[in-house]
C-alpha cells in the first residue's frame, strides 16, 4: 500500500491547524454516523492492521483508540513505552519504521518530544494519527470536544468557549483554539501568568468573565511542572483557577462544563462537578470512540 | 445496554458470600458444559467488549480471563496499572467510568483498596466481575476450587477442607470458606497466630489435624508482609507451616493438595509436591478457564 | 492436543544448531509462500491460541510475532515480564506450565537465564518457539537473516558473511553461524578481544578483511556490559569496530549491510548507513513476519 506523499498526508491526522473547516466537518459527520449505528462492530477494516504506538503512556486514550479500531474490525497491535524510558526522536523513528516494515496499515502515535511527529510523517509510508504530540496538538481530543459542543448546541459558530488552566503546556487548548476559530467560535483563555502562551491568538480573561462563556473547558493541571512561581499547592490553585462548586453556580443555565480528563478532583475541578448535570466529561469520552472510528477509517479506506 | 440496578447486580460477580447455593451451582454446571465443548471458540459473545482492568497486577489471572473471553468470541481490552502507581478509590472509579463510557459490556476488575469494589458496582452501569478484591473476596478462584473438588470427589457436602497459611490476608480463604459452607462442607484453618482472622467462622486446627482433611489447600505466603513476629524466614515458615514432602506423606490416599498459585516453592509447599500425583495445582488452573467463561457469559448474555 | 515428546520437539523451534539443512530450507520456502500471498490474513490457525511469553522485553520481536500470529488468524495472548523483575528458572517454568494448563496451542518465549529453555521444552506439552534465549540462540532472527541473504543473492552456499561486534554475548551470531555452515557459507567474526567467543567455529579477522565479505552483519553492542577493558566509550567503539561511512565506502558494490536491530546509531553503525542503498536493515524486519508465520504454522498445524 504505497501512496504518494500528498495522499498520505491527506490520510494522516497530525493536527487540526492545517485542516479545513470542511475536512473537520466531514469527520464530525462521519462520527455521527458511527455513533448512530446499532451494532458495535462493523468490520469495514477487516484484514487491516493498526498499531497503537504510545511513547507516552495514556490508558484512556489508548483504550478509546483500541475500541474504535476493533469496532471497525481492524487487527490491533499495542506498543507502550516503559514509563521509565525516555525516547529520543531517532529511536521513535526507528520503532515506527520497524512497525511500518512489518506491514501495518496505519499508526496511532503519542509522543512527547517536540517536532518529532511532523518529521516522522514525512519519512514513513503509512498514515499516522496523532494521539497526543508534546504540547503541540491533540486533534482527536479537540474533535471529540467539537463534536460534543456541536451535538449539545446544534452549532459551533457564535459559541464562546473559555479554556481555563495550564494553556502553556496544553495540546488540547491549541487544537481546540485552532479548530474552533475555523468554525467562527470565540475562544478565551484564563490562566495564571506562568501558564499562559502569549503566542496563541486568543485573549486572556478573568475567571469571572470565563464563567459567562457557553462552554467552560477546564484543563488538567500538573502542579509538579511548575516548581517556581505562585500557586504551588493544590489548595492555592483551586482557590484561584479551580472550577469550584461556588463558581459553577454562576454559570449560565445553558452552559456546559468540559474537561479532557483525567481530572484532578478538587484541584482544577471540584469533586461534585465531575458528574454535575451541566458536566459533559463522561459524554466527551463516549464521543471519543465514534470520532476515532471516523479518523481511522479516513486513514485507511 | 442500560439495566436496572437489581438486574445489574445479578449479572455482576462481586463475591460468593451473597450468592445462593443454587446460583453457585448454576455457574459450576455451566463451566462443566464449557469444559466439555470440543471447539476452543464458540462465539456467543461476538460483538461484545470486555475490559480487563487490573489495578493490581496478575499475569495468570488476567491470562485466564482473557482466554475465557476470547473462547466466547468477545473483544478484549486490557488495562494494567503500572506496578509503581498506587491507585486510590476515586481514580479507580474515574477509570472504570471512563471505560464504561466507551461502551464496554462488562468489566473484570482486580484491585487492592478495601471497600472500593462494592461502591463501584453501585455506581457504574455495566456488570463487574471481581478478579481479586483486596483481602475480601476472589470469587472466580474459589469457584474453580469448588469445581475442582466437586469434579474429583463427585460432591462438596461432607468434605473436610483445611486451608493452611496466611488466612488473615487471603481473599481466597474467605471466598472458599463462605462458598463451602453453603454446600455443607467443613472448613478448618491452620495458621500462625499473626496470620489468623478470628472474625471468620471456622476453627483453627493444628497442622497434624489439617493433614487429615480431604483437601489441604495451601495459601501463598508473602513473608515480606509480616515484618514482626516469628516465622520471619522462609526456612522457619516451611518448618512450621509448609507442606513438606514428609507432611504430604501423611495425607490420606484419597486426599488432594490445592494451591491458588503462584507457589513459593520450598516455602509453603515443597518443590516436589507441586506436580505430585495428589496435587491438583495445574488442574485448578485448567478449570479457571471454563469457570470464567461461565461467569462472563452470565454477566453479558 | 497431547503429542509424543518426539513430535513435540519436531514442532518446537529451540534453535538452528540441531535442525537439518532440509528443515531450515522448508521454513524458508514456506516463508516465501507467505510473503507472496496478497491477503494479509489467511486464517489457517483460526481457533488456535498462541501465547507470547516475553520474560525479557522486546517490543519489535513481540510485535513481529504478534503480526505473524494474527495474519494466520490465531488468537494471541501477550505476557511481558515487568522490566524490573528478574525471573528465575523455576518461576519461568511455573508460568509456562500455567499458560499450558489454560489451553494454549503454542508458546513463543524469550528469556535470559541460560539453559532454562532446553529444560522447559522437555517438561511442557505444547510446542515452544524460541524468541531469544540468553546468549544461546535466536533462531527466527537467523532465519530471517538467511531468508534476506538468499533472496538477495539467490543462494547461500559460497557466500562470505562477516559478523562484527559483540560475538561473545550474541545469540544472533550463534544461530547465524550454525545455520550458515549447514548451507556451505563461510562465516568470519570480527570483534575486540573481550567480545570474542573462542569456542565457536569461525575465524576472527580484521575489519579490513570483514569489509571484503558479501554480507557484513553488524551486531548491537551494549557497552554497559563491558565495564573493564578498552573500548569503553561509544566513540572509541565506533572508531575501532563501528561500520562508519568511510568503511562502508570500501564494501564491494554487491555487498549488503545487515543488523538485527535495534541499532545504536553512530556506535556500531553510522546514522547515514541505516537506510543506505546497500543496507537491508528494514528489509530484514519485513522478512521477520513471513518467517514467523512459517515457524508458528509449523508448530501448530
Amino acid at each position: 500500500m504505497k501512496m504518494t506523499a500528498t495522499k498520505l498526508m491527506q490520510r494522516s491526522l497530525l493536527g487540526l491547524k492545517d485542516l479545513s473547516r470542511d475536512e473537520i466537518e466531514a469527520i464530525l459527520d462521519r462520527a455521527a454516523y458511527w455513533e448512530s449505528r446499532p451494532n458495535k462492530i462493523e468490520p469495514v477494516l477487516q484484514g487491516k492492521f493498526v498499531a497503537n504506538m504510545f511513547f507516552e503512556n495514556s490508558t484512556r486514550t489508548r483504550f478509546s483508540f483500541e475500541m474504535a479500531e476493533k469496532r471497525l474490525g481492524a487487527e490491533v497491535l499495542n506498543f507502550t513505552a516503559a514509563a521509565s524510558s525516555v525516547q529520543k526522536g531517532e529511536s521513535i523513528y526507528d520503532t515506527v519504521r520497524t512497525l511500518e516494515s512489518m506491514g501495518i496499515d496505519a499508526g496511532v502515535i503519542r509522543l512527547k518530544p517536540i517536532g518529532v511527529l511532523a518529521e516522522l510523517a514525512e519519512s514513513v509510508r503509512v498514515p499516522l494519527i496523532n494521539a497526543g504530540d508534546g504540547n503541540n496538538e491533540h486533534p482527536t481530543q479537540a474533535l471529540l470536544d467539537l463534536y460534543t459542543m456541536r451535538k449539545h448546541f446544534g452549532r459551533l459558530d457564535g459559541l464562546h468557549v473559555a479554556i481555563v488552566g495550564d494553556v502553556l503546556h496544553s495540546r488540547v487548548a491549541r487544537s481546540n483554539l485552532w479548530a474552533l476559530h475555523k468554525f467562527g467560535a470565540k475562544v478565551s483563555f484564563c490562566a495564571p501568568p506562568n501558564m499562559q502562551a502569549p503566542e496563541l491568538d486568543a485573549p486572556y480573561v478573568s475567571f469571572d468573565e470565563a464563567l459567562r462563556a457557553d462552554v467552560v473547558m477546564m484543563l488538567r493541571v500538573q502542579l509538579e511542572r511548575h516548581e517556581s512561581g505562585m500557586l504551588k499547592s493544590a489548595e492555592e490553585y483551586r482557590e484561584h483557577y479551580g472550577l469550584t462548586a461556588e463558581r459553577a453556580g454562576r454559570l449560565a443555565p445553558h452552559a456546559i462544563i468540559m474537561h479532557p480528563a483525567p481530572v484532578n478532583r478538587n484541584v482544577e475541578i471540584d469533586d461534585e462537578l465531575v458528574e454535575h448535570p451541566q458536566s459533559k466529561i463522561f459524554t466527551q469520552m463516549e464521543h471519543g470512540v465514534p470520532i476515532r472510528m471516523a479518523v481511522i477509517e479516513r486513514a485507511i479506506l
